[in-house]
């Protein structure tokens, strides 16, 4: 929890956003940031340790995203809430939206929401995170940089009491070209066990974020899928930025 | 010209929303609805004429609007600002969203637009006006209103020299149902020359709004043209409203 946050209430939250004015077409965005749950909903019933879970965020994702910003000259925004108060990457009437359930894990302030609370949630930090990343992309692409859109996520490597032998998912919404680029630069570096759509796709509702920002532009784009055992210290997730790096930034100068 | 929009000077031009809090599925939206030019864009270098005519704004389209919305409880929204300030139905990186030539007519205004001048564009017109319909709609959905997004647009009965025999059009972006169900409605009715995708269809860009607010949430949509002489008066408008109202109710009944 950062200072300030108290005073904020119940928002609306508005994303975090570093490098605005990076000169690089990339635009990396991570909706599963932060397991920072404002004061407005306590501790949704959950414990440290589910708090500190895979369930409530990405763990490692924010410093892989940072690593790679840095890396490609690239703008960065992230939300700053759980995403077990609202999940970004997921359309106000989804069950994932606000989860009363996640993986194994019940989440009790999440058990009997009311539409008021629905739309309470979706304003406070919904709606900022894509308003912030609407305004972001627009700029650049009305400046003429032709923006290419890269989430970053992370993925916990037993799921449901099963072992996950992929290592990294690159997933597309409905224009392949970018992910299938990415995609065979990590199979030609030959470090990572990598396949496309997996260990989710766009089937399972995961490209909201690529589908409301991208696909209706044209925009090129990929979601990035990581094992976080992979990214689990600042020191693995530089390391795993200095491997990804130079292969994203190839598959973005063969793209349109 | 409203009074206190001298005082704006060049934005943010938040739109307009009346009945917010209507109880009905259907937001209507109507992006050309205003020609208004504000201070800080002189008057394009246009004539009164041409700031009156069709290239302006879409004549008609936000008197129908209002009583469509009137008749089937249904949320309004729509720009303060002229589409030749900004066109809120086209994309940044699109040549139409700050037209240099419009039908027959040169606009001088936006002949030599540097990228810094798109960018402040962008950010006064076209993402606060997106960013108004975004909330309302994710308001709306968390509610668990099931929004039917429907455009009213109006078009000029002459064009480049050709006069235009459909009178009432009705386009669809991905989803092609509720603009079928319309259309079925509104030629059962046997009064308006009808057609599917006329004068304009999806294909040519003008499903923008649609695309961004209804296809990535799969919230049933229509984009409606009326021939702007048939909606020339407030009386004609009423009386076009009497007559698509009840088609539109029926066409969103069946709809899912």
């Amino acid at each position: 929890m950062r200072d300030g946050d108290q005073a904020r209430a119940d928002g609306p939250f508005a994303p975090e956003i570093e490098g605005a004015e990076a000169a690089g077409r990339i635009v990396v965005v991570c909706e599963h940031a932060s397991n920072h749950i404002p004061m407005a909903w306590g501790d949704l019933g959950l414990t440290a340790d589910q708090r500190r879970a895979h369930i409530a965020w990405d763990p490692g994702a924010l410093g892989l995203a940072r690593g790679l910003a840095r890396r490609l000259d690239a703008a960065l925004i992230h939300a700053p809430v759980s995403r077990l108060v609202y999940d970004c990457n997921r359309a106000p009437d989804m069950p994932g939206a606000m989860p009363a359930r996640s993986e194994i894990h019940d989440i009790p302030g999440n058990a009997a929401i009311t539409p008021q609370e629905r739309a309470r949630r979706t304003a406070a930090v919904y709606v900022p995170f894509h308003d912030g990343l609407h305004a972001l992309l627009m700029r650049r692409m009305a400046l003429g940089l032709r923006p290419v859109v890269i989430t970053i996520h992370s993925f916990t490597p037993v799921y449901f009491g099963q072992p996950r032998a992929v290592e990294f998912g690159v997933i597309h919404d409905a224009d392949p070209t970018l992910a299938a680029l990415i995609l065979s630069g990590a199979q030609a570096a030959g470090k990572l066990v990598s396949a496309l759509n997996e260990p989710y796709s766009a089937k399972d509702d995961v490209t909201h974020t690529l589908r409301l920002h991208a696909t209706p532009y044209g925009l090129p784009n990929a979601m990035l899928e990581l094992r976080n055992d992979l990214i689990a210290s600042p020191e693995a997730e530089e390391r795993m930025a200095d491997h990804l790096a130079p292969i994203l930034a190839a598959a973005v100068a063969s793209s349109p």
